[in-house]
């Protein structure tokens, strides 16, 4: 079992047919994760793609995480909590002073995605929107979005399976609005 | 008055101040835009960002287009029309080979976006979930989509304002699904 600390992230390669769990320890706590394919990183997880092929904003078990080529990436295997999101880009820096009109410096689910990913080759401006699992954002009808708190308890967790050989990004988020302000670690488990 | 032939695309710069009106001449017509910075073109148009700044899935007037590094793009000043999507990808051969079960050689927006952006050193890769003007992808509440037909009537246009200088990709959609089962071209106008 790896634990990622909170306001923290993590980078590794996972094989075609390999299982990855992630799972969210303490409850109410996001996991931004992001795909890449480890023999081009040119190919990346979509979620243009993904919501288009799924014909769901809501991606869950049964569902397949597709990329900008149009392949799948992973499965989703399991889903004890049943709500992720893949409609917002990872927190940054900017998102807490836009947002929050935060000045101070804020750590960030894009700046764990980049610099733990900065040892594959993966530049800042290559990442692309995470699915963001576990995470709560409601929208209505006329699409007005809010994030809340996330609806996992401690234990919950996703199994994925990935469908091609992978370099994954995976943090546990640094977002007040992701996890109901508390911060959180992340745990994930990579399975043969 | 430019027109983009149906089933076709167009790319062209537009500096910081200029404004683009794109027009459905005779509606039901969708045009998918991508947008990159003129100087850097690897900061480029970002859902992710632009549904996270604007707090909506659903992008009209008043609405900013921002890209992947938190800066804003474009204003939208008008939109006779009202719907636009952000949710889906550019269609590309494989939309329609794994949608519409087509094996044939379909024209697309994606080919029509990269075959357009090489002038700029724009590689297919490079093209992100675009913003698809008068699109009309609807949702429930469990996040289930359909692309039903645009709304769009003969001569709704939205006009964009540029806030930084911008390489710009433009469509006239070549899937069934988007424009009723007709093919129509789309016209614009860069007003200074």
């Amino acid at each position: 079992m790896e634990i990622i600390e909170k306001q923290s992230g993590a980078a590794f390669k996972l094989k075609k047919g390999q299982l990855l769990k992630v799972i969210d320890p303490k409850g109410e706590q996001v996991s931004d994760m992001v795909l890449f394919n480890a023999d081009d990183k040119r190919e990346k997880i979509s979620s243009g793609k993904t919501i288009d092929f799924e014909e769901s904003i809501l991606i869950t078990k049964a569902n397949y995480l597709w990329s900008n080529r149009s392949n799948k990436m992973m499965e989703i295997l399991e889903d004890t909590n049943g709500r992720n999101d893949f409609l917002l880009a990872p927190c940054s820096p900017e998102t807490f002073k836009i947002m929050y009109s935060n000045e101070e410096y804020h750590p960030s689910c894009f700046e764990n995605l980049y610099t733990n990913l900065e040892k594959f080759g993966i530049e800042p401006d290559e990442i692309p929107t995470a699915f963001n699992i576990f995470m709560n954002v409601q929208f209505d009808e006329f699409g007005k979005i809010s994030v809340d708190p996330p609806l996992s308890k401690a234990g919950d967790y996703v199994t994925f399976e990935a469908k091609m050989d992978l370099i994954v990004g995976l943090t546990a988020c640094s977002a007040e609005d992701s996890n109901g302000g508390s911060f959180k670690p992340i745990h994930y488990e990579i399975l043969d």
